[in-house]
């Protein structure tokens, strides 16, 4: 670890020059100094200048089993070297898309058993909404194509799924969605800082999903896109309860309820899947990606429910029955048997496990970091966490803010901890292989970090 | 090679309750028996029950230097191995995206030099649509955002691709955007057939191009996505000199050029890209994808121009400059470790050069084929190319042109030869590593398999 690479320099160059980076910083296009990682083992990550980092965002929600996991990359070369990739259109298949398949099955729960394969997140919840769409015009109501979303959801980065997203902050001068895509209020609900009781939340968050299907009508509605916790939005987990009602609502308005469960699945909250194991809901299709490869390969996937896929089937335009959606590389074989070794390593060590005993501690744990003036909230469950920074008494993600997180960041990433803000939050999302030690130690670090710069904003270094 | 796997049975069965292929027959799922494709060396792949097929499909468009190929699985086990994965979000990148946005900005023509990666061609394009985007209603013109593609294009599989995409065979009971995608007509033109001469249709080709323009309104169109030979819509090759035309029509009227090379790149017409190296054209982007990891990994790239990627950094909204663009996978190191080794062995190897050679030969042997009475046309440029089948006087993809194109195909596939057919074409796209040799035993098991067919069709055999 951390022997660091030669040419640094001249990777941050090439870095500058040539790559335009999801979530660039525009006015730094061709200058900003990327920070290059060039190793990653376990927990730990190390920069192509040699330092060391504890990895408390997990790839990026995405790492299960740790990083340079031998059996996962023996599993990957051995299909590399074995059938590196054949066409999965029509009646091809391979056998790692078979066997993850069946697996997946296994895993959700309920009657879906029915996987497209896709490259990643996006590409499933794509896949996911234009099923919902032939489901609905195969039985003769092609109208009902719009799709219900909330604010602060996060599903993509396609037109589609950026058009689902409902974050503030990603909305720039692209194009967007907005004759069939509608953003329901944010649910997110936290106890500690509510003025109203999380029964009264969910009465107002159910009463305002019925306004919306009211408004625009259930007979034009295809489906419910939701992440039963929203992630990047800021680790929104919405009131008890809430999951039900809303599943509730779809089903007597004949509407498909998919659960983006990219960040929630794969154990970050104890359970291969926590739509039902978690919150009690059997949705129409699942959205899985992440965590299903341990990030090791881009690879996402939707899980139909054979409810919904024997009526694609049955009610098929007979004179064209190809269902002509997917991708080259929806299955793809390195991508699949590296997920099969994911899954065979999770459920070996029962990393599930590891992380019902784990996760409630490190939540307590970071619960604590609340003792500082900076932390206006600590929201999270299990593996999924996140510290809100304010200055005292302003509320939100405002420039101040947003400066003061960013100085807490920069606090972490000087102590060997990479913790990346997010407007003004500071998410944690570790590998699910983490310790009660490990655990310690983030917290260790934030605190001192938390501590330097509340000192920082007393002496008016910060802005 | 073809040992056959012990539970090929368990396999297919596990694919047919469970997977959902891309480009499906709905109505049989559940009940299909797929091919499973379970090694893969060279040009040859074997199934499950170790029957060994030539692959003249090349995984679909996108093996360049065969499979199994040592170097490529080092790599790729290598970089998982030493970093799977960390995000690639803001100002983090990896090695090997470093490298591999250096090298495809060496590769491509004019000032293409800034890279973003996606997973795949889909993503690819939707990005470079929505750089478009971005780069116009930065400059102040948001109500140009109209895309122009064209019948018969091919161009993936989410909601905006699926909808650029113009084959009518797969439009099907999704829902597509009609409100701001436009198709020009198909501009294939094959001089072996076509009642006009090169020069008039490209005349037509033109003036239907302006038409449309002044009819959208130029003030509203962002962007023209064209394949430079379209490749799933049938190998359609447009006459001389349309890409200059097209190219300059877009330039007159500000709209962006962006050149879908997913097929047409990394050495399948003998260039690593063919835009300016065939067609005389540099445009605004390029998107790549398929060859750019010979198939290994899930890849896609769009280059853009540094004058369109500087536009859209001088013009990024001042108070929220971020790029909220991407995917958790764009540069995924282990698939961009993948495409470096790819690139290396085929300069090392002159693959390019080896194309610009046995490229002619088969195009020059596939045309002897049109002796066949069943044989409407052959078409194609060096390592891409097609069979269209017919009963003769019979048009277009009939359904007795497509049974009859079937049946080649089964023979064929009888033979141990891959060709999967695509309405009533046999499409072919060998691995660009193929022999001369190997090209003479395709043509002979083609050559035979049409004269099978041709029986049956003269006895009454194909409906
Ligand atoms: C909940 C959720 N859905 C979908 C996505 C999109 O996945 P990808 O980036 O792999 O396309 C993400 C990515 O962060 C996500 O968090
Ligand atoms: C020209 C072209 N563009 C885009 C795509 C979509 O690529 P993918 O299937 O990797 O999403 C394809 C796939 O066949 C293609 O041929």
């Amino acid at each position: 670890m951390g022997h660091g690479l030669p040419d640094h320099d001249s990777l941050v160059a090439r870095d500058a020059r040539h790559v335009l980076h999801p979530w660039a910083d525009l006015s730094t296009l061709g200058t900003q100094e990327s920070l290059i990682i060039a190793e990653a083992h376990g927990i730990e990550v190390a920069d192509s200048a040699g330092r060391t980092y504890l990895d408390a965002i997990g790839g990026m929600w995405c790492v299960t089993v740790g990083y340079g996991h031998p059996e996962l990359v023996e599993a990957m070369a051995a299909q590399a070297r074995k059938m590196a990739y054949f066409t999965p259109f029509g009646d091809v298949s391979s056998e790692p898309a078979a066997r993850l398949a069946a697996m997946l099955a296994d895993l959700t729960p309920g009657d879906l058993n029915r996987v497209q394969f896709t490259t990643g997140g996006s590409t499933a919840v794509e896949s996911a909404v234009r099923i919902a769409h032939y489901y609905f015009a195969s039985r003769g109501q092609a109208a009902k194509r719009h799709v219900l979303s909330r604010v602060n959801a996060y599903h993509g980065g396609t037109y589609l799924t950026a058009s689902l997203s409902g974050k503030s902050a990603d909305r720039t001068l692209f194009q967007y969605e907005s004759d069939w895509v509608h953003h329901l209020e944010s649910p997110g609900y936290d106890p500690d800082t509510s003025p109203v009781s999380a029964a009264e939340r969910l009465d107002g968050l159910v009463a305002g999903m019925e306004r919306a299907i009211a408004g625009i009508g259930a007979e034009n509605i295809a489906c419910f896109v939701a992440e039963p916790i929203l992630a990047s939005g800021g680790v929104l987990v919405p009131p008890p309860g809430y999951h039900e009602a809303t599943l509730e609502l779809c089903r007597r308005n004949d509407i498909l309820y998919v659960s983006d469960e990219v960040v929630t699945g794969f154990g970050r909250l104890g359970h291969f899947f926590a739509s039902e194991a978690k919150f009690g809901v059997v949705p129409d299709m699942i959205v899985t990606a992440k965590g299903l490869t341990s990030g090791y390969q881009p690879l996402g996937a939707v899980i139909v429910s054979d409810r919904v896929a024997e009526s694609l089937a049955a009610n098929a335009d007979r004179d064209k029955p190809v269902f002509s959606n997917g991708f080259t590389y929806s299955g793809h074989p390195v991508a699949c048997a590296t997920a099969v070794a994911n899954i065979e390593v999770m459920r070996r060590d029962d990393v599930c496990g590891h992380v019902l005993d784990v996760g409630p501690y490190f939540i307590r744990r970071l619960r604590e970091l609340r003792s500082s003036s900076i932390v206006a909230a600590v929201r999270g469950d299990h593996l999924m966490a996140c510290v809100e920074c304010h200055v005292p008494g302003e509320d939100g993600p405002t420039a101040r803010n947003q400066a003061l997180a960013r100085r807490v960041d920069a606090y972490c990433e000087e102590a060997g901890l990479l913790v990346r803000p997010y407007e003004n939050l500071c998410i944690m999302s570790p590998p699910l292989i983490i310790t009660r030690g490990e655990v310690d130690r983030i917290v260790d670090i934030m605190a001192d970090s938390l501590a330097r710069a509340e000192h920082d904003l007393r002496t008016g270094a910060v802005r």
